[in-house]
């Protein structure tokens, strides 16, 4: 069996995506059969262009075609284009793979986890968190969920960009509040808090988010319009989102947690850290050397172990090449990619899913709320 | 003319202080000569024997016989033991150098402060922040005031150690929050918002702490009292401090900070580090590498330069050896004794003071302030 | 017009080569059209899976079947199968791409070189040193060339891996100097030497290298036959290549290098550093963290800065993701590729060549002869 | 009983002695005492002024009047006049603590270690090699010694410097081979050979150094005396010593070694390094993080671990601080001083002796010895 498969969106993660399914025969021989089928946007030229570049049979402008014509449906698109089609595709019985953060706005993102719901088990809707899909945090995984580190008492996240150090940097819609729904929350937040969930929030370690306390900050007020304006006067636009966050956290198990982000961390690129410390152990990932692992052991070690994650018995490794031959950025995609389809072949639940994409808005949206009233806020 | 010190507290810190000031003369030769007269304890045994090994002509076991029969008086003794000896000697007209915290309540500290006001300008009241004399965070000050990070946008400090991971490690003093004031609060939080003051905390850089979000917690809320019990039923004692503390900054120039300080971070032993982003570059520093400093300047680097901070140029530098050879932790005392009595010597105030001491204190109260309240507290 | 490839080979190489040609339509768009032809073998049944899985629409068990009959021979054999095919193909007038080392005996490479410069500037002849493709290293070379290290000094290169550090590790034929050639000398050090010509070769660089002092060893005489014995006297066989090697050398513009290489380096994967000093600058490079150079400029560092070479402006990086989107080991093989095949279309010359292939070859057969003689030898 | 202390020589290691010596009642309060008696030099008046500065009761000119007069004699003096005043001491049989290298050449070398044997056991003959007594190197020697590396494979050691990348940085005494007997060689190879003889030297390691293949260089053969000229022909003097050396080793157990230092090394203050490989395991260290050892224990490890040597188990740490509060270059004076003055307080031998010294001496020499002919030499 092929899988006919409709993707919303074919800018960056559109190539991600596409990329990923285009590898997975070579690499994954016992993935499901992948039918790049119709690539759905709405400027029919550069669409046009996109899908041969991509890989695709043919495109389509209107996403409402598509959903209940295809066996499996990713929306890709900007965070405003979530909720309807995905929802759609689910009423329609179609599985769904949507990019994070799962909506602009938690009462979308509740919409979306209920039409997961109702469509049932057999029908996958995933969000697609790529960074639980990095082999190095698959094994700081099994190393938590096998007890090395004991009870877990600080967790820290942190996403560290620049490209908007400069206050003359265009305006986009990624600085809207309608189009984008949060600024550096929902973008980078939502990879740290469900990185964070993924690796501490089993019951036996520190268990979900309890309570927090969030800062967000916009730096820049407003930015010019990229190509207009010439004659002296160019047109600015407002900036609507949050160009930073800082969040503080309790847990279910007493544990503390802090957490950041911002597009103001000058010369860092894609900086996104995790560190975990535990009464048996520590541990701390960084993004740009995705790689390595630090690991301490307090019975074993005296200082973190920097472990390359690239042997054969490692997560995902043993479809790639000899030890020390490392991966890059794209291969999470190759992961979460061949688990979705796998999924979605076989009937079985696929994690993160929407309810996971759902958990992770209510933190956000908790932080916004929480900045907003100056207290702490509760995720009862 | 030489300076007669008097020194109350003879263990750790008594060790740093009475070292630093035996090497002055040798590598600091434009220092006051200074005279370690008395050295002042409870237990004459202890302290004849700790006299003896430190180079002290002789001992008292009452404060009030020596502080204003000494030009200086060093007051190292455990956090309840600093108002009231210092205020003493800071009313004879002695001038004091205090160990931080100031003291272990804002009501002390304010009391200390003022009687530092009354004393006045040429009568020094210190308060030994030794790590503002490392010579690499000396140098990161220098190229803050230079202007060249710009615009202050996040700042991070963070002191992470583990000593009390294990819940069988024995109660003490340092546990107890009428002997000790606060827990990490006192004892590292006040090194890193000390830290952070003297960094960015001139008006054209960050300015100082305007609001605060705390998050404080004890982990293990009974120890084993050491050396004792042993028929069964050891006795435990209550800890009444912070375990650990997280907190969220608002600066005046509206930069946002996020503050943490542990001990339960397993594997870490003496792990204060240090974090700027501003507009035009970034700084990080780490105690543990106490030499190094990284810089990252947006218009000539790309990534972070691990700068040593061992030539001749740098900051008390060409005090000691040629390049490449490292200084240790305990330099930062002979530089911070060096500036201290030289402003005794002649007269001129000395930073950081009591006043310094005093405003980290309030940072430090509005933090537990706020974990009370679950709310932001404001430093107007 | 599309490029019919046959490739001689389809385990580890074969796979690196058929998966970059199979991404180049979609992140290099300029790249001429390739259609994986035929896949030559000779187990019948394992090249046609491999033939499946690599995307070959056909297969051959005789190399002389294919070498005239395709625009571009791919020769990814075992090393003493290099030359012959390699040869045919270019008589032939098939352009040719070999995995390194060129040839198993100086002899071979000599012949193979011969065969190229015969075949004509039109007829590419590429030894597939994928290591010149590395972003991190093409900046480290436009650095060079732009004169930032000044007069080169010093230059070191060393590759690390530990695969035979057990003494039990069954024999291979790597270990066999009929079937190999060499042992580290080939497998490893021909990408130190070749790395080493490529970034400092330039006459205005450090030049060719002069003369080498050479150390060969091997630490285990003898290996277990994988899979047989079991009675009790398990067969084995010997080891006839070098387990490690290092290298003194001396340049034509009088810099110094050393290299090195083991397979028994505990703990050390696939760690190929190489480091450079020059009068004004020194440059640091690590395999395992390839998407990263090292840079101090004497005139703007005083430390090495850490560059994460994955900016718009990198080399090759503005075919794949956003800056801090890091790449993996395999995408210098897509950029050998493109470059190979863009030159097989253009009938450009292409290097790495044959003759940079026979270069290296040279230098290694110098170091074999050094280590036999206890003396240098010259590479006049 | 007071140790009555001569010393000759009050620049750099004048002074660094003299701390070490004025910090051990302090901190080694086992260590003998020391009186620092005498201080020898040839300028008068730098030699009183340094004497005060430096804490010794009186001078001299003559080294001939001292070395019967005190009960140990410290020569400290520049390599040309090791020899002659060491002799002197030991055949009037005071204990003699000698800089590195022992002697600028092998027959001086061998003369004073033929008059620290007929001296006898009880007069100890001392090679101030320091780095020995850095903790973390202590600390990899019990590795060493429990066999936790297995069998020594590789080991490498490499000193780097920058200070005369300058070709206009003027001509010094280290310079000149009648002053200095060498270049790089005596001044920092001699640390490096030291430190890999103690490390890995003895019979169930790596044993001794057998055979040495060395290539030397001076890259820039005159310099301008400093001070002169300024009329438009500015004096020089010739380079008669060499600017860097590189050799290869084999050890008497196969072990394979690679050795370097510089003084060109652009960007690089003191970075000595070393860096072994056995069986079980690795090892680095570097000077410039000297409180660091990376360890990998193949059976518990499977990356580096960074191990801070500052616990109160770790060597010499208990004297000092609490974890974590690191130590500098000069501490390892301290400890080498400990360690002498205890010896000739017992009479008890001490390593490293002059016999160690001249070991060391015999590499050097077999180093430059093959760089003239061209080919290996032995050291049977």
């Amino acid at each position: 069996m092929t899988l006919e498969v409709g993707v919303l969106g074919y800018r960056f993660m559109g190539q991600a995506h596409a990329n990923a399914m285009a590898r997975l025969p070579m690499f994954f021989p016992d993935a499901p059969d992948v039918n790049r089928r119709v690539l759905v946007g709405r400027d029919e030229d550069e669409l046009a262009d996109a899908a041969d570049r991509l890989g695709f049979e043919t495109t389509a402008t209107d996403w409402a075609d598509v959903v209940d014509d295809v066996d499996v449906f990713y929306n890709l698109g900007p965070n405003h284009v979530h909720a309807e089609p995905s929802i759609a595709a689910l009423e329609a019985g179609t599985p769904v793979f949507c990019e994070k953060p799962l909506a602009p706005t938690l009462e979308d993102a509740e919409a979306m986890a209920e039409a997961a719901r109702e469509a049932g088990d057999d029908v996958p809707a995933g969000c697609a968190f790529n960074y639980r899909f990095v082999p190095a945090i698959q094994y700081a995984k099994r190393l938590l969920e096998d007890g090395e580190l004991g009870e877990i008492r600080h967790v820290r996240g942190r996403y560290l960009q620049d490209w908007l150090v400069d206050p003359d940097e265009p305006w986009s819609w990624r600085l809207d509040e309608e189009l984008a729904g949060s600024g550096v929350l929902g973008d980078l937040g939502a990879h740290t808090v469900d990185l964070l969930r993924f690796l501490v929030g089993d019951d036996d370690l520190a268990g979900e988010m309890k309570r927090v306390s969030g800062h967000c900050r916009t730096f820049v007020d407003e930015r010019p319009v990229d190509g207009e304006g010439g004659d002296g006067d160019a047109e600015t636009r407002p900036v609507t989102v949050d160009d930073a966050y800082s969040a503080q956290l309790e847990f279910e198990n007493g544990a503390m947690g802090t957490l950041e982000a911002s597009r103001y961390a000058t010369g860092h690129k894609n900086d996104h850290t995790i560190e975990i410390h535990g009464s048996d152990g520590s541990l701390r990932f960084s993004l740009e050397r995705l790689n390595e692992l630090e690991v301490l052991r307090a019975d074993e070690n005296r200082g973190y172990e920097t472990v390359l994650v690239t042997d054969e018995s490692d997560p995902y490794v043993d479809h790639w090449w000899p030890p020390g031959h490392v991966l890059g950025w794209e291969h999470t995609f190759v992961h979460e990619n061949y688990e979705f389809l796998s999924s979605v072949a076989s009937g079985e639940p696929f994690a993160p899913s929407f309810e996971d994409g759902l958990a992770t808005q209510r933190v956000l949206a908790a932080i916004e709320d929480s900045d907003d009233r100056g207290e702490w806020v509760s995720l009862a």
